[in-house]
């Protein structure tokens, strides 16, 4: 099947480090003529004559033209990231000249590549399973320390071990069925039916398990989106600001993350929570009545993961608190109720609804109950960096299509049904486990998941 | 005096490749400890025992953490860039794991580098003298040809050769005549007067051309800017397209240079043009004449290195282009007339002012020759790629200063001054010349250069 993809026998070079200017840009290339192409343009050594992983300083020159003083790392195949030839060059980081040694790399016989295509390589050379090449995508889109590790499990081959262990299994048996299929006439069982079903049950609840984490997976994977809603005096920038002065230092630390480009995000204990402060929205539009605040915040509040309301204390009724209450009930289970300018509050303190959080987002008081409770309603006391979690919606569909198989196996067994038939359902049920892998795949697929990367990995 | 530097001998660390999401991202250590601080992440490998300039794939750890899968290369001093034992970490191309392998690099011994820190290292154990250094800094910037010819050309020392040269044989002539200071009593005269003024002359003849280079060095570093004025339906908006779109693959092949963060530039042979629209000042503006536009644009003009006076062939009388052109060369005499509509224009063409240019900027003709007029004015054609050129403002100001102190020498020489009053004005000249390279330097003068330098280089 391999040799059917077009094109990936030639050699790819592209630029490995973000855009932009820094202290140095990295140059990468693939391929059978990695070493013939960039010994034009380094003549002060024998590159061919050069040991495996090593470093070599010199001038990269087009001919007369001097491009730049870079250092080269030669990684020889199959030891290299994608099991072919590849040669790194480290260059300065001026955009300009990264351009330009890019331009002599491709007019002296690479090709650019395409999206993800050093990893797709790594891929079809088994370098990587198609599980733990996808994880090299989700690592280098990790923003906090719980889709780092995830990601970082599963490029290990965490995920892929799991799916392993039990598609061997599955496979040894579905031999032996197929075996019996070949004696059809002598009315022979190689496979005992009685291990297969304690198999299959073993089976579908590893599978369970892990579409059971993916819930989890996609909150460390996406982050959780927390719409604040309530009145226009509520507190709710100063609730905002309070959270987002508080992980200021995490927030800025990351480069290229910055809050200006995405929402309003803080990380609690490894999970980003995207809020999003539905005053905005009301204060720019031009139809609105104060009071209807919660009513107008209807949409996003659907969209959001987590309905944060906050009222003054002081200022509302337990009437009106319960009407709101079960109104946006309505709307969304997930709420979180806090009590805000509760250092103003005098009287003696009573819960209106038991659950509610007692907050002071001047006083900076119960913040850090408020940040337990995001963080719990997230299901991020289920994060363990032992378990393996999926994170891949890819994954999540054929873990389903293994279940839907797994449960047709089992009515087969229990209808007694004939090997032939059985066979099939195994079939599936592997092919499906296969797709995770990639054990089992096509072209047009591959090039789409691998398509999703950024150029030079 | 390098001993007096703070802090220059514990180890530093940076991210080293620009801000953002890419395939890799290259952190960097300089220093004593580096191999001390990675060994204690990087278990797989004995570090110190590894030869220099190779490469070695790994798990970085802290702890039981695993922060990424990583390539790490060896530098070992002298040979390494800064001269001292350097170690770079190349890993996945998110943000969020740079910035948590560099705390852990820090949690271990590193300290931030400061911008520069690592050129500034380099120029300290004298891998490089201070120009190239500098030029280190102007390659990184580079965004033309002409500029990362310049920077390179320097940075592999032409610049600092030439002056290296000279300073040479006007140290040896100073000590000569210091060693007369010492026989004063006898009156002998070691230095021959007639050879140390025909060096003195060629000194001269050598700064005054670098001193010359210096416009032209600016145009090549910094880039030309020209003002497009010209009444609101002479095709202004037409011919900044037709420029643009004839650059569009070349300014758009460079990644992060894009024209929204700059103003619109356009590369003419090597040379960078910033056009700005004066149309869109005075269109914005509220007091407007739209006649008076030209006045209007004063400032715009004022400030712009080439100013480039667009009109409709077909709309403008000779009378008004002459009093125009009058009162547009009060302001600056770098001035191009350019006679837009050209292909509608039926009549025996007559050149108004024996200078314009024609051009249809709708019909993309005459354009080859304004790119050149443009380019000419700019002093583009003195651009030969063999030439050392200064581009550099700190070392313009400091062979002006060795300029004025030959013109001093000279004097003294043909009053015949004694030689304990020349040999001052001789170390005056040593002392520019030697500003330049860093033989002589102070540390606020190399903090204050190194710091416009990006982190991590």
């Amino acid at each position: 099947m391999y040799n059917k993809l077009s094109g990936w026998d030639d050699t790819i070079a592209a630029i490995a480090t973000p855009p932009g200017i820094g202290a140095i840009g990295v140059l990468r290339l693939s391929g059978d003529q990695s070493f013939e192409i960039v010994q034009k343009l380094f003549p002060s050594k024998k590159l061919k004559d050069q040991p495996a992983n090593t470093l070599h300083v010199g001038f990269l020159k087009e001919g007369e033209t001097v491009l730049d003083e870079v250092v080269i790392s030669l990684f020889k195949k199959p030891s290299s990231y994608t099991g072919e030839d590849v040669i790194e060059i480290s260059c300065h980081g001026s955009p300009f000249v990264q351009q330009q040694v890019l331009g002599a790399l491709i007019r002296n016989g690479a090709r650019l590549a395409k999206a993800g295509e050093f990893t797709q390589r790594a891929f079809l050379n088994k370098k990587l399973d198609l599980a733990q090449a996808e994880a090299v995508g989700d690592l280098i889109a990790s923003n906090t320390k719980a889709s780092q590790n995830a990601a970082l499990k599963n490029m290990r081959g965490g995920f892929s071990n799991v799916l392993k262990d039990l598609r061997e299994e599955l496979i040894k048996f579905s031999s032996l069925i197929e075996l019996e299929l070949d004696f059809s006439e002598e009315d022979v069982e190689f496979a005992d039916r009685h291990q297969f079903s304690l198999l299959i049950d073993k089976i579908s609840r590893t599978v369970q398990q892990l579409l059971e984490s993916f819930k989890l997976g996609n909150v460390i994977k996406n982050g959780v989106s927390v719409a604040i809603v309530g009145k226009p005096n509520a507190g709710k920038s100063t609730l905002l600001n309070t959270l987002l002065n508080e992980n200021r230092a995490i927030v800025s630390e990351i480069a290229g993350t910055t809050r200006d480009t995405i929402e309003e995000t803080i990380n609690i204990n490894g999970i980003l929570f995207r809020l999003i402060d539905t005053a905005g929205i009301r204060e720019h539009s031009q139809d609105i009545i104060e009071n209807m605040g919660v009513v107008k915040s209807k949409e996003k509040i659907r969209q959001a993961d987590i309905v944060l309301y906050l009222f003054d204390i002081n200022e509302m009724s337990k009437d009106e608190l319960k009407r709101t209450v079960n109104e946006l009930l309505t709307q969304k289970t997930n709420l979180i109720l806090v009590a805000n300018k509760a250092d103003l509050f005098n009287k003696e303190v009573h819960k209106y609804l038991a659950n509610e959080i007692f907050i002071s987002a001047q006083q900076q008081t119960g913040i850090e109950e408020l940040k337990n409770t995001l963080f719990a309603m997230a299901g991020g006391e289920g994060i363990n960096y032992e378990n393996v979690v999926v994170t891949n919606a890819r994954h999540y569909s054929a873990l389903s299509e293994v279940a839907k198989s797994l449960n047709e196996i089992k009515v087969a067994m229990a209808n007694n049904i004939s090997g032939d038939l059985l066979s099939i359902d195994i079939n599936r049920c592997l092919h499906y486990l296969g797709e995770i892998t990639g054990e089992i795949t096509n072209e047009d697929r591959l090039d789409y998941i691998f398509s999703k990367f950024c150029i030079g990995k």
